[in-house]
């Protein structure tokens, strides 16, 4: 029954070039070491630490109460179609048809969908170096390629219409995938910078895909949704940052009119549909904003009191953090080596944070990304292990 | 803000060419007669009508109360894991180790991850027509050409080892992606049959996947995982028919050791986890064997009517049903159009059924694939309309 090792056929080439997460890894390695009695602070994970609403968790009670949890239409519920529609009205005055909405299994769904749809193998696509690393692993897995822009200081870390022209000028671009707030680095991209991006996008025909995932979650100025320059712009959301609904897998797609039957064929086909409670859950969610603004809430203290001690520790050379709940600190003056830095940050101070290279392979070596969507305990106590840490500056 | 119609950038190839899911189509055009007041047999979509256990379900209301519903582990929870490795020594006696598990959100997921990890584009793979129409769909998705072999009766409608090395022969496969029981027909692989195509896999170098969703769901000789014949092979299977957990959107792969990085590391790229509530209530769903016994009774009992039935009915030439919960019907007596006549048979009998396209471009002009994974009484009125609708023979 078993091969001669000879025999055995290879895995596929492009499953060999996927990257793993290091987040992920860091989250293994910071379990394990609880396991072993320590205590860790986790600042690795891009998760909230308040549970999903309660209006949430009772609907989906509600739910598994009535007994009958079937497939949906690959579409998602109509109704929540309709209020993610409508969402569209109340927080940016844009007008979205139901019919333009495709609820997914999270945001990682949404991408799948998005990139089979709109690019094909050997395509080219725009993305930013730092940035979220299943970006990059996801295109190469659906053999697209993946054009890291570096960001810049000058133009406040974010995706610049001038970076896309220079690379579409260098070799044909299909599209854009940007970020605002962006992970890891907080930073947003601003009105004028929007709409230059949205024009660059229509002069030179590429797609303009927008992962809105952190939209919610602003500290200064409300996020700006890619719809509003660009009526053709395909937006990726979900409901696991400001909603708290992480393990529920559910998130949305906009995409234009002319989209959704192919949308719909990929989703019958590839996921039949997104998770029923999840579904009525997230529907639900929408009615509880008044207990996921205190959780805002908590964020933005969190962010003030790490970006108040963090100069001091010698972590003061961060991206600005707009929005999002992350700190992206230059950590050069302790390492070139992020991943070893953080293993021993892990080991010996109990601070689990993930290293810059997920972001960015190049930049990345001396950067960490720190999330702050802990607790403000974790917060305080995680200052108070780092200043012990760290050589004194 | 709206682009000018010449400069829209165009739908990919490979969305264009992914065919829709005929029986998804089905289900809405049923729900529109319903909606209408019209009252319809559903027998158009391969969902059991029982709801998930009970015990599921309090498993996950017990962690709703719990409030803490986040991403886990790419590979899914350890308990679930161990519980499934140990379902293969309860089940069929082979030795899995929990680290081989991927639990996978649906059938859907496992899919994508197996075709992903194993297949580059341009690769080869053979599937059977008539066979589940996703394979086609997801692999064409994934630039991976589906290469369908005709089953025959002689053969007992199942993929023979002599027609995946006729196919093989001509050009060469990566891998064969083989169901038993069948969707659409029924049909189970004998345990000569496996062990031939295991062998084919091997002399050949093929990759061996089996698609086992249907394994606890046979009237005769229990199912026989590919396990058995091809320690390689890699399964695909889910909670979504014997558990009845659909809408929970919940399955596993069972891969190689040497596959199961890769694998994770596309699960944490594509997926980040299966949802949480979904993977605690299908650990709990194994302790339900009793329940679930008696959805598979009712099976049993709508089978034996309508096989009874149906011959009678002109409906006679069925492929055997030895498993899953379909009977795949030759209708040629009285069309060769199926999509046609199943749009009459909704319209003017109020039953709904797929047609035979959805599952073989070719034959199934002239089959329909019906459900009875509905209720008896559903089952015994459906046969009532048929009898009034149909031409008599």
């Amino acid at each position: 029954m078993t091969r001669h090792p000879s025999a055995l056929p290879a895995l596929s080439r492009r499953a060999e070039r996927v990257a793993p997460f290091l987040a992920m890894d860091v989250l293994a390695a910071a379990t394990a070491k609880e396991r072993r009695g320590d205590h860790v602070v986790h600042m690795e994970v891009g998760q909230p630490s308040a549970p999903a609403p309660r209006a949430a968790r009772e609907a989906a009670k509600a739910a598994l109460d009535l007994g009958r949890i079937g497939y949906t239409e690959a579409l998602g519920i109509a109704p929540l179609r309709e209020r993610i529609a409508r969402h569209y009205a109340e927080t940016y005055g844009v007008a979205v048809a139901p019919e333009r909405i495709v609820v997914t299994t999270g945001s990682s769904a949404g991408f799948v969908l998005g990139f089979l749809s709109l690019f094909d193998a050997g395509a080219r696509v725009a993305i930013t170096a730092p940035g979220y690393p299943a970006y990059r692993n996801i295109l190469e897995a659906l053999d697209i390629e993946a054009v890291a822009l570096p960001l810049e200081r000058a133009t406040g870390y974010v995706m610049t219409a001038a970076a896309v022209e220079r690379a579409h000028a260098e070799r044909p671009l299909s599209g854009i995938l940007a970020m605002s707030p962006a992970n890891p680095s907080g930073t947003m991209i601003g009105a004028a910078a929007l709409a230059d991006l949205g024009g660059a996008c229509r002069r030179l025909g590429l797609w303009f895909v927008s992962d809105e995932i952190y939209h919610g979650l602003t500290y200064g100025e409300p996020a700006r949704t890619a719809l509003s320059v660009d009526d053709d712009a395909v937006i990726v959301n979900s409901f696991s940052k400001y909603f708290c609904m992480t393990g529920w897998r559910v998130g949305w797609l906009v995409v234009p009119e002319r989209l959704t039957r192919a949308v719909e064929r990929l989703a019958q086909n590839l996921y039949i549909s997104a998770p029923y409670l999840s579904q009525v859950a997230a529907l639900a969610a929408f009615e509880a904003r008044e207990e996921l603004e205190a959780v805002k809430e908590g964020y933005a203290a969190n962010r003030a009191l790490l970006l108040d001690a963090f100069p001091s520790l010698g972590l003061g050379d961060t991206h600005p953090v707009d929005g999002a709940f992350y700190i992206y600190a230059d950590v050069a003056r302790f390492t070139n080596d992020s991943i070893a830095f953080c293993r021993r940050m892990l080991a010996e101070a109990g601070v689990a944070a993930t290293p810059g290279v997920d972001f960015d392979a190049a930049e990345g070596a001396h950067h960490v990304r720190f999330s702050f969507a802990g607790s403000h305990d974790d917060c305080r106590e995680a200052v108070r292990r780092l200043r012990a840490w760290l050589p004194a500056v």
